[in-house]
């Protein structure tokens, strides 16, 4: 990559291009570096035990001394999710909300970190200055309270990061996104926006948060002799609100289940996110001395996922809550794509035991938090952006905004599809790519970060597919002798105890095998005793099952 | 179970209740049995290695004797996929429309089997007279053609099996679902109906194939210079059929590419469901000599499978067609539960490459095979069956169909939700389940049928998950010495090269615990120091790394 021309902006992305999640971008100007976001990425179905995925940061490593902050746009996993595992590399101050900052506090009590992190909170509206950069926070609607875009005046012109936002005219906490201040920076001039594409493929608006509030209304007006569970997104506090709200409304007590939901409604009401009316919240352990139709569960599982509290009061492993004929569980979410069979088994259990259920499909209780397209086109519209470049989702989702911006009257050859790595340099007079710098996944597994990479990958892929024999002998290579074995161990590939015959096989060609190989050649090795063995190992069983189980030949010689 | 009485009914599902697939009824009376399809499912994501899953059929191979004949509806996989497989066991006369036998002996061939299958061609109003039951073919629509649903005439009443349908007002083939028969059959009184339940979630109607016709007139069209890249399923022959019309009307040529779909359309043609007008289709090498705009191509992939046709063309794999800017694919399907990211992968790919993509999220160019609400009411109406069970689908599509009957006035004891295994004995006055048979999944593999069971998958499940450590040593169990090793081989755990230090712990721990074993008891045997390498080991990487690997300890006594 040449380098870098004075007086030109560097942007970066990290994560968050041809990708969903782990949304990381660098702005770089002169001496000065500023990262914005810092999340993570959930494994794909082809990296099995993955729990994490986030940014490979050595590009940051290596420029440390430039950093002069992280700048958090809201407090979702995929925006902050990876500031545990970087600061550990790096500690430049953090910049966020007071929402954003409250969950990351949460977050790190789980984690050791070398240093203490220099946490700044800051509120909408306001503009921290650094030497030549300064940012600014502007407020945006969003499925999380307390988001923010970003705008960067820099020397050469003003970037913008629009962050995941959405215009919610009835927005549960009173504060539509700052249209007028996208405005004002329009009319003054914008250089680059870089825009969020999640949504970018769906045509009209995304409706109000308060379109919730309203299924939520009848739903509880309609059934007036049922408990109600709703299952729902815990960093959705304004849906946790509306669902208290109504609760109250309609005489219930509130009782909160579910780790993270009980963290972040903490959290919430403690910081002022969320206001709850006196005698209404109840612990669940309270809720025997109720009747059904008195009471409202608020619970985490709204994506199946197997260990959270919906999950184990559908299989009747939650310790304080058993359901049925009297339940009413209303699943306010979206199946996340690669999701719906694990909420698809839920319902199903949940049927199962009489209990009825209501989901997106059947009544409106979940709205999106991301901006469709003449939400896009808006903020296009607003910031007017001489270069723009669409961030955040896959190559689809980044290709249907770039669509936008043309049917916006944009010039094509002012707009950068990029991708992680890709640096994009500009000035008030041009943009271009020039060059790429290292960017990729990091696995995190159990406390290991990065010890995971393809070939690890590849062989959890294969062991899961057909599994694996294990050929063991004991053989003195000088005297040309077998000693002992082979042992043959096989894990995976056929249930042992019915297929004794084909294991027979195995054995007696594999003592074939081994000492065929002993006797053919002088100086005959371990590795060559090895690669016979699993050659003839995995043509045999191959041709005799159609399956490929990996054969692990371990050749003592004593 | 009790034993069975005389002059009643039984029905048992041996498939395709609280699953998705592997569709198999039987209905017994006297000492007459006849099964009602004969499917497969596909693997769900818990299965790895996986290829198919067919039902149990132990019950049928013990009452071998009874069997009357197997009953096809139609020819799609989840109702005569497991065919091939059942066939090695029993081997009644297999009763069926051409096309669905045409599409079974094309399956055959990929099978060797103990005798010839006697294939039985039956048209639509046809009725089978076994000893005292007879079988009467009745058309419905489906997405595929020449499909059916049966009707079983006994001593006791009459029962009806829907098999897959919809009501298609404007059928391709211009043979709409026979509504009068079912009128009739409702007058002289139905004992029971089976009914389908796939879409007994959804509202309304589901529209016309010929809507599909009408979308993919407008896409043609509006993209006059493009080559037109339709992917569909291949069973779907008269979606091909309308693709075909269309191209013909706008005078391009079409080639038709991926395995399935020649077959199909090889036998559709050849059986006479498919007319393509002279000089239409083309050899694929051919594509060559015309214009984009002149052709276009039908393949399969439509659900991003990573061999099909489509696949291989997005990817770059195709040995004759490569796809850019003057291509618009065309996803005529939409995507199976599970499939969504394989979907879209190849969205992405597309759009990188240029490509122009439609999918049914922006067009109609998809419709389902299968009855919505009303159309299972419809259903419901003409037969006004005393009896009703609700069948094909999970069990939230089960207790959605035995709503809708309710809603239709149905006495709710009259409606019952089986399984598979269950048997519900019926007469003229009276209905209940009496027991279960066993049934269940078994699971198919490369070439072996049955031999992966439970311990197995979690065996894969689990060396998926966090891999696998091997522990060998030689010991002399008598002397209590330690001869060799231990030597420890990973897979799938972590990256060796970057942990030596963690192996080499691993290897001094399971020295120190092979010889603390030996030392300690007298008498040890092999086992007792393969647990005890086991635990320790398991141990000390789970607190190391929060990990649990396999571990597979191998002790040789020499």
């Amino acid at each position: 990559m040449p380098r870098k021309e004075k007086g030109k902006i560097r942007i970066i992305p990290l994560g968050g291009l041809n990708e969903i999640g782990k949304n990381l971008t660098v702005l770089e100007y002169g001496d000065e570096l500023i990262i914005m976001d810092c999340g993570l990425g959930f494994p794909d179905e082809d990296m099995p035990g993955i729990d994490l995925v986030i940014p490979d940061i050595s590009y940051l490593e290596l420029n440390r001394d430039k950093i002069k902050g992280i700048f958090l746009t809201h407090g979702h996993e995929d925006h902050i999710g990876a500031i545990p595992y970087v600061l550990r590399q790096i500690n430049p101050p953090i910049y966020g909300t007071k929402l954003t900052l409250g969950i990351i506090e949460n977050k790190l009590r789980e984690h050791q970190l070398p240093h203490e992190p220099k946490f700044h909170c800051v509120k909408a509206g306001q503009v921290i200055k650094l030497g030549q950069l300064s940012v600014e926070f502007i407020h945006v609607n969003h499925s999380i309270a307390d988001a923010c875009a970003l705008a960067i005046t820099t020397p050469v012109g003003v970037v913008v990061h629009s962050g995941d936002f959405k215009l919610d005219l009835t927005p549960i906490d009173g504060e539509m996104m700052n249209v007028t201040r996208f405005g004002e920076l329009g009319k003054k001039g914008v250089l680059l926006l870089m825009c969020e594409s999640t949504n970018a493929e769906r045509p009209g608006y995304t409706p109000s948060e308060k379109k919730v509030g309203k299924s939520m209304e009848y739903i509880f007006s309609t059934n007036p002799d049922k408990r109600i569970v709703i299952a729902t997104f815990s960093s959705n506090v304004h849906r946790v609100q509306q669902i208290i709200n109504t609760s109250a409304a309609h005489g219930r007590k509130v009782a909160i289940t579910g780790r993270s939901m009980l963290n972040i409604v903490g959290a919430a009401v403690e910081l002022g996110y969320m206001t709850v009316p006196d005698g209404v919240l109840i612990d669940i352990a309270e809720i025997k001395r109720y009747k059904p139709e008195q009471l409202t569960l608020i619970t985490t599982g709204s994506q199946g996922e197997p260990m959270s509290a919906l999950y184990r009061m559908a299989f009747a492993d939650h310790s304080q809550v058993t359901l049925g004929q009297s339940d009413l569980v209303v699943l306010s979410s979206s199946a996340i794509p690669g999701n719906e069979k694990l909420v698809g088994r839920i319902i199903n259990e949940l049927t199962k035991n009489g209990v009825s259920v209501l989901h997106d499909h059947v009544v409106e209780v979940h709205v999106s938090g991301h901006a469709c397209q003449e939400e896009i086109k808006l903020l296009q519209a607003l910031l007017k952006p001489k270069y723009y470049m669409p961030i955040h989702g896959e190559y689809r989702h980044l290709a249907a905004n770039r669509a936008l911006a043309i049917d916006m009257g944009m010039d094509p050859k002012n707009i950068f599809i990029s991708d992680i790595g890709k640096v994009l340099e500009l000035d008030r007079k041009s943009a271009k790519f020039v060059g790429t710098v290292p960017a990729g996944k990091v696995l995190v597994d159990g406390y290991g970060v990065g010890d995971v990479g393809n070939i690890v990958l590849r062989d959890r892929r294969h062991l899961a597919q057909d599994g694996l024999i294990v050929v063991v002998a004991s053989v003195d290579v000088e005297a040309r002798l077998l000693l002992s074995g082979p042992d043959v161990v096989s894990r995976g590939f056929v249930y042992v105890r019915e297929s004794e015959e084909l294991m027979d096989e195995v054995r007696a060609l594999a003592t074939e095998a081994i000492e065929n190989c002993l006797n053919a050649r002088e100086g005959v090795d371990r590795m060559q005793l090895k690669t016979c063995v699993k050659d003839t190992l995995s043509k045999y069983l191959y041709a005799k099952t159609k399956r490929k189980p990996m054969v692990l030949p371990v050749i003592m010689n004593l």
